[in-house]
C-alpha cells in the first residue's frame, strides 16, 4: 500500500490539484483530462477495485456518492456529466486504488465503452 | 414516481432479463447492449441521479457497489469491466431513476467520453 500513487496523494507525498476533500474522500484534477472537466473522486481507505468492495467496507463508497454532487457543484456542472470506473485488465485500469472519474463540461459521447 | 419505467421494472409491471436481485439493488440486462455483456444495476429505492446521493439515502449506493461484484461473477467478468453512470443532459442520461452500467467481455475503449 505504501507504493498506490494515490495513497501518497492522500498523504500528501505527491502533490495534486485537489477540489475537494473531506474525512473520507478526495477529488482531484486527473492529470490526462479527457474532457474539459475531468477530476478523480477516491476514498481515502484503500480498496484496490470495485472487486475489493463488500459489506464491511462499502461504507467508503457511500461517501465517495455523498461528495459527487457536491465536487458537481464547485466544477459547475449543472448540465451533467458522467462518473465512471474502470476494473481489471479489460477496462484499463491502470492505479489500483478504486477511483471514480467525473467527466463533464460537453455533450459527451454516447459511447461509453 | 409512478410513471418510471425503472421502477415499474422493480414492481414487475415491465419485465427484463434479471441476472441478479437482492433486497436493495436489481440487476438486469440492458435492451440495447454496447459490449457483450452490459447489465443495468439500479437500487430498488429511486433516486433521479447521482445529484440526488446525500447522507440520508447514501446506503442505497453502498448496496449497489456491494452487488457489483457480485454480478461480475456470475457474468465471469474476470478480466475486468467498466462500470457508468450519467447524469443530466451532457451525458445523455435517459431515465430519471439512478442506474449504472456494467460494461464488459471485450477490450473496452480506453476512451470514456
Amino acid at each position: 500500500m505504501n507504493e498506490c500513487i494515490f495513497c501518497k496523494i492522500i498523504n500528501g507525498e505527491i502533490s495534486s490539484k485537489t477540489v475537494y476533500e473531506d474525512e473520507f474522500v478526495i477529488g482531484f484534477e486527473d492529470i490526462n483530462p479527457m474532457a474539459p472537466v475531468h477530476i478523480l473522486v477516491i476514498p481515502k481507505y484503500h480498496l484496490s477495485s470495485t472487486e475489493s468492495v463488500d459489506s464491511q467496507n462499502s461504507f467508503y463508497i457511500s461517501k465517495v456518492f455523498e461528495a459527487i454532487p457536491k465536487i458537481s457543484k464547485i466544477k459547475n456542472l449543472d448540465r451533467g456529466y458522467r462518473v465512471v470506473t474502470n476494473t481489471g485488465e479489460d477496462s484499463g485500469q491502470t492505479v489500483k486504488h478504486i477511483h471514480f472519474h467525473i467527466l463533464g463540461g460537453k455533450t459527451l459521447d454516447l459511447k461509453m465503452c
